[in-house]
């Protein structure tokens, strides 16, 4: 699934089910990983836990980037600012443009082909997703594509080779990297999706819908406790 | 000099001579701007003041953002790494590659994307300049063009308009902005270029020789103090 794997990336793991899938296939197609996470001022530290025990499990060197001046700044999205209330309902709906973060994807891309480049890598590794596009414009293939465009044109002559931006779910619908994850052994319940930072997955706000439909559709069972079920 | 100014920008200050008299040019041509510092793990701190300087005479918000924890992981170049030597000699040669940070100018510039569409701002600014074009391939016109669109891209239906990045000294050599900054009144005394981190310029580095040689091409008074003539 992933079309001749490098020997080494930089992935950028939230601790998201997504990337931590990725991961787990980047792993076992043999490629050897760093893993890059980023503290931007999220609500809860959870994924980012979920994200140091991925890197543990393959002995890889994990980078945990505190980027909260830069998260600070980026205010009006419902991830970063605590006055803007987590909306619910379903992942695709308009409500959910509240958890847009300007540029983010573009920032944190950034940062990892930097850190990529500087340890001798030529590839970073993003677990966007074709479920993200209605919401999330720097998710979509074209978002990839002129990413990976000006990171060559940014470093030519940097580096061990051109700038290779992977993205392979970036076609592929939620259920369909559970079904991935199941195959390759991934601990879900390892993973968190919830946007609102309590103990457990609130269960209601888009993601967590977005996780549950997933784990239906793929008929893989669901070890999250969801407060609400 | 700028075509088409905008209304408002975030503009991206080093406290260098170059993006000081971007901000100069700016705010003369009507600009309501926002400037932006980066402490990346630079040498010294002078810039930043320099930056902060420049802010305070257009009572323009100024953000300066710790990037530091990025700075730690860009090794292998003399700016950010206490480890690697600040080369000597002239600006253009071959040497001066240590100087390169890796991704920096995509790293810049997204985070300012991301703080320019956070306040409602569509336009950034840079002072990228064709002096840098030989040792830094993100100052090049292709690399602005390739940013501009992978910006665009990345924040469609995102912020006021599509994301405009001005690089107004693209095509500029450094006598020609010191040449315009003169004429626009930039205090020059009150930007700093030394890679090293003195107490005074060093006189010696690249960016210090380029910096003379400037003002020398340029024919304006040099009110910086060099240790070495």
């Amino acid at each position: 699934m992933v079309p001749d794997p490098p020997a080494r990336a930089v992935a950028l793991v939230s601790g998201g089910l997504d990337s931590v899938t990725l991961a787990h296939q980047l792993a076992a197609a043999g490629t050897d990983l760093e893993l890059l996470a980023v503290d931007y001022g999220q609500r809860h530290r959870r994924e980012l836990a979920c994200a140091a025990a991925c890197a543990e499990r393959f002995a890889a060197p994990y980078h945990e980037i505190d980027l909260r001046a830069v998260g600070r700044l980026l205010t009006g999205s419902a991830l970063t600012d605590a006055s803007v209330a987590v909306p619910e309902g379903h992942y695709e709906a308009p409500t959910m443009a509240a958890t847009v973060v300007p540029n983010r994807n573009a920032i944190l891309l950034s940062v990892a082909v930097g850190v990529a480049l500087a340890a001798g890598i030529d590839t970073v590794a993003t677990a966007v997703h074709a479920g993200d596009h209605a919401v999330y414009p720097d998710c979509r293939p074209e978002f990839v594509a002129a990413f990976e465009h000006m990171a060559r044109v940014a470093n030519e002559g940097v580096g061990p080779g051109p700038v290779r931006v992977l993205a392979p779910f970036v076609h592929a619908k939620k259920h369909e990297i559970v079904a991935l994850g199941a195959r390759l052994g991934v601990p879900f319940a390892a993973t968190w999706s919830c946007y609102a930072g309590g103990e457990r997955h609130c269960g209601r706000c888009g993601t967590c819908v977005e996780r549950r439909e997933a784990f239906e559709r793929a008929g893989v069972a669901d070890p999250t406790e969801y407060e609400v079920r």
